[in-house]
């Protein structure tokens, strides 16, 4: 079920001995709505922990480092930043995909899974819904909030680069700022870090990069012989996705992933004029408008071949 | 002479005939103070037009291609973010380098070149300037200015994502948009877009890679054979000069730059607790903390080793 903004508020207010869930292979935005959200209870006085559905990576450390340990038995189950129970991960999902109790989230293709889902579609992050719930429950932002929400605000827009970035977004960030949010530090680590490891593996990503549609179209490839031989790790292959775009000529970028199961995992990120939720939709992926993802469970060569005639018929319609 | 805010305003409100000039190799930030000065003066009844003293990037034509040309005999010179004379160029310093009556900069190394010079070193663009200043002659901020100014304020901060981003910058950022400012196409042009030959520049540049102090400084450098050899452009490199510092560990990134004339341009980028300014004043160089330049009209070889005395007295005194 839908709910407003209100009742989403209200929700929270009423939720005890919380365990938030974020989406696998985790990201900035729903690891800052995550641990924002833990803080942002436990300020109410409510139990509240998140649960780590798999490692996160390192870099995000500064987000939970000082957070104590809290164990309970969960009554309220809390998502961030999740459009689709499958979302949550295997595991996951088997053990809590039918008991959220509450979504909260910004992708406009939510499957509303959830008891009740409040959405914001427009919304840069989910971390900007947060700070607006965190100023409704009237809480203080200090700067463990101010640091999470800071990087969900930053990551989900390229760091202020893409079109889904609002007069709002500018005005929550002077806000986070304010509040101590150590900004400068967290883009270098989220921005400015690329591992020697990571340039070896763009090299030779772009050495075999495929142009189709006379140039509209740019496919990378990330194998696993590829992360091993360079040493790379999954989670720093997010400037890899952001480069396939921004080849000139470029309307859509596409890179494939291969996962530790074989699957290929293909981000799509666009251009304005063509929509990258609608392109995945047609491989039950979702997303945004610029940027969305879907998975590939065939060799590379028929995972390549599918989304191309996708594109074919997607650039024929349109 | 320094003046304050107030007798800037006084001093745009006296103005007539106005040529605005820029530093050379222009970027966002002065071109888009420039054209943005140039339209505030405009609305103000007043002739300007900008000096260009070089040739402008074509990606920056949006900032000026619906301006009418303007045919006067200037009366009244205005700098804008330029630190020192000798950055307008030869051609230009010595046709104006004595003749500016008021320079409006953001640097802290301003030389005081000009009749009367307003700065403020602690703001993160020069359109961030031009924007309060735009607000204080009480002149409607059009789509055409907002497009100017967000330039700047993008650019000189790689897009929101440096230290010197303050509250206000992200303020600023937010009215932009209210006015019209097309952020996302601007940043589309700004950052998203990278020639194939940038891509090659760039692999053929991190091949060449230097480490220096266990890593700690990274150099870069770009000949003109190599601009020759990918067909890359002078002004792509910025690209470059951004992923000196991003490797990880390094904390001083060099870029050295031949220029046509066999000059080369060292652009230096640091992370917090060093101070590029600093380092490129030992070469009557200068900038801001993060980013600065200098130039050395020798070899590669001993501007490079000339460079390393530098770092290691600086790492050693530090």
């Amino acid at each position: 079920m839908l709910i407003d903004f209100e009742t989403a508020v209200n929700e929270l207010r009423k939720a005890e001995n919380v365990l938030v869930l974020t989406h696998a292979n985790p990201d900035g935005d729903t690891l800052g709505s995550g641990f924002a959200l833990v803080r942002i209870l436990r300020q109410l006085g409510k139990k509240a922990r998140l649960l780590n559905n798999e490692e996160i990576p390192k870099k995000f450390s500064y987000l939970y480092e000082d957070l104590k340990q809290e164990d309970f038995r969960e009554e309220t189950v809390i998502g961030v930043d999740i459009a689709d129970r499958v979302l949550l991960g295997k595991e996951t999902e088997e053990k809590y995909g039918d008991r959220v109790n509450l979504d909260i989230d910004h992708h406009g293709t939510n499957r509303l899974f959830a008891e009740k889902t409040y959405v914001e579609a427009d919304s840069a992050s989910c971390c900007e819904i947060i700070f607006l719930l965190a100023k409704a429950l009237g809480i203080t932002i200090d700067k463990g909030i101010a640091d999470c929400l800071y990087t969900g605000c930053s990551t989900d827009t390229g760091c202020f680069r893409y079109s889904n970035v609002t007069e709002r977004t500018h005005k929550i960030a002077a806000e986070l700022l304010s509040f101590g949010a150590d900004h400068a530090a967290i883009n270098v680590k989220m921005f400015e870090t690329k591992s020697f490891s990571l340039i070896k593996l763009q090299t030779m990503a772009l050495e075999q990069l495929e142009l189709h549609f006379d140039g509209r179209v740019s496919f990378l490839t990330v194998t696993r012989k590829m992360l091993d031989e360079t040493g790379a790790r999954d989670d720093e292959i997010d400037a890899l996705v952001a480069l396939s775009r921004q080849i000139e000529g470029v309307q859509v970028g596409v890179t494939f992933k291969e996962k530790p199961d074989g699957v290929f995992k293909a981000s799509v990120r666009t251009h304005e004029g063509i929509n990258a939720a609608d392109i995945c939709s047609a491989f039950s992926g979702g997303g945004h408008e610029r940027a969305a993802g879907c998975s590939f469970s065939v060799p590379i060569e028929q995972a390549k071949s599918r989304m191309l005639s996708e594109l074919q018929k997607y650039f024929q319609e349109g």
